[in-house]
């Protein structure tokens, strides 16, 4: 495999990147590569851990910033999306949505900023696509919390140009209707689990989701059944029907909060949690975002899907999402990025920190 | 394996039979015991069809009906309730109820009959308790009609000391009700399929369920959700929710009949026919019927449960259900039947047919 070339453009960089096949778990190649590309510079100092790569400079600062994205990506189709492609304006194959483009403006930057108006940590982290308990940027926070102390973070997942502030909460919860088993040529000797149900989805599609503004920016809240099973045989009253329901709720409500919600709402039927993250304020109102927002000079709005955000928000670090590429892409059989996003992408975070 | 002893009493005979596991697909011991017993008895003519035994008295007499019952169990409890144990008046253990303890009656009569007043056909087949297309009392039907032709038959499933006609038929159908994926943090995207099954789930619990009258015996029928199923992921809007219904109908309806009315019933989504079988009319104003309830002055309602009783209408053949132990406790754990009703039961057959 040959070096990473930092002076490369961020567009060739971007394929480079794609090319090194770095699928969760399997990130090894690209963080060796990330590292070694970065070791070269001397005005960064360079830490490892596991398959994540932290870059800093040391320049003593009033000011530092986080610049964050993460290596690994979903799995290739069939056949493999990759090596990338140019197709017209677009650049195509697996990661150059999400978020190799991403990757690629960090490396850009990390190389050019060798006098930052803002002490910058470069974080590039693994496993982001996978279970949280593997999400590499925990791992990072819980090894050396040190090192992610930031005013602000950006992370460059895509956003197609604009700049989403924060992210929206979420709680899963399996909702359970009981019944009675009985044979369904005799069902008065039992209780329809499912026809009970019936009750949980009527709430559900009841519900009026609410919109919240939370520091000067609109969160849509949405409660949907993501799931539901029931029944054990074609002959058999069923004893019980689980609805899987996710809560997406404004910042500014706890997970804590969230879960109240759900236990009220659902009332009368066993509620248990089976995953629940807390949101993140945009903190758009604090100096270090006022800044960054000022020199991008692009749309703002909420962000609606949880992302690594909040774990600076977890961290009292406020943070933005700010990326190449079209979010509605990423995953999709056919990912791909238009290669200007990239090089606008670079040049606002340039104007920023220069 | 020591032979069956058919001089044993009615409780023994059920204890020998039971000990000789066999659960659906493995009934070749227990045939091979039960056509071994019978080819002993010089007054009957025996014939063998895969695990499905046939005896039969060719006397000449005027009428005929047949005897049957499977020798097939549901699977063994973990441990496992065999041997069959005494507890108190009970008889504990797998097949005790569902059915050995009818077949058990079965092989009494057929060594005690030796000049009945109607001309008998012992059926005795194998795999009742699995999916319709390996019944063997269907294989024998399709392979050998003749030589289940007879005036009436009575199938020796539980009863619990009564008389049960007929049977009401069932027709399986898969109600799907279709959504848009999208991101559930954007649900907006999408349409989502368990909330659009809501309305499934209305029907279904609106439904008022009719008692038909037929023969003189009620009917109830019945229409439920055994099953639903939705949602690919704990994130995603679900784009399809397939709701399992099953509906129980009088014997009065044909199954074309009650697919229509399901039809019409979730008129506006699609519905597709998994299952279906036709009822049986119980046929109790037949003179061949009539006899028999006479001869045991016992109980008589309708059968609420589809049985074999309908391969019988489909030959023709007026059928009902009279057998020991009570259909309850059939597939239970605690599988277990009266002693007392299994002497009863050969003493009610034995007064029919001596």
């Amino acid at each position: 495999m040959s070096p990473l070339d930092l002076s490369d453009d961020v567009v060739s960089l971007t394929a480079a990147l794609c090319d090194i096949e770095s699928v969760s778990g399997n990130e090894q190649r690209i963080a060796d590569a990330i590292e070694a590309a970065l070791r070269a510079l001397p005005h960064l100092t360079v830490s490892r851990d596991g398959n994540s790569v932290i870059a800093r400079t040391e320049l003593g600062r009033a000011e530092r910033v986080v610049l964050a994205g993460h290596i690994d990506t979903v799995p290739l189709t069939d056949p493999p999306n990759l090596p990338v492609r140019r197709d017209g304006e677009d650049l195509v194959g697996r990661g150059t949505t999400d978020m190799k483009g991403g990757v690629a403006v960090q490396l850009r930057l990390a190389a050019a900023l060798t006098e930052p108006s803002r002490d910058i940590t470069f974080v590039f982290y693994d496993c982001e696509e996978v279970e949280s308990a593997r999400n590499g940027l925990a791992r990072v926070a819980r090894n050396s919390p040190d090192l992610l102390q930031a005013d602000f973070a950006v992370l460059l997942e895509p956003t197609n140009g604009t700049v989403e502030g924060g992210c929206k909460g979420t709680v899963r919860v399996e909702v359970t209707a009981l019944g009675k088993a009985a044979h369904s040529a005799r069902p008065w000797n039992g209780h329809n689990a499912i026809h009970e149900a019936s009750a949980i989805l009527g709430r559900l599609t009841a519900y009026e989701a609410q919109t919240v503004e939370v520091d000067g920016l609109e969160y849509h809240e949405a409660l949907n059944a993501v799931g539901i099973r029931g029944g054990i045989a074609g002959n058999v009253i069923p004893d019980e029907c689980v609805v899987v329901v996710n809560y997406r709720f404004a910042p500014s409500t706890s997970s804590a909060e969230a879960e109240a919600h759900l236990r009220e709402l659902f009332d009368g039927y066993a509620v248990r949690v089976t995953d629940s993250a807390d949101g993140a304020r945009p903190g758009l109102h604090l100096p270090a975002a006022r800044s960054f927002v000022d020199a991008l000079a692009v749309p703002v709005q909420a962000k609606e899907g949880w992302t690594d955000v909040a774990r600076f928000a977890a961290l009292d670090i406020p943070a933005v999402n700010f990326g190449p590429g079209d979010p509605n892409l990423a995953h999709h059989d056919d990912e791909r990025c238009p290669m200007a996003q990239l090089v606008d992408a670079e040049a606002a975070l340039l104007r920023w920190l220069a």
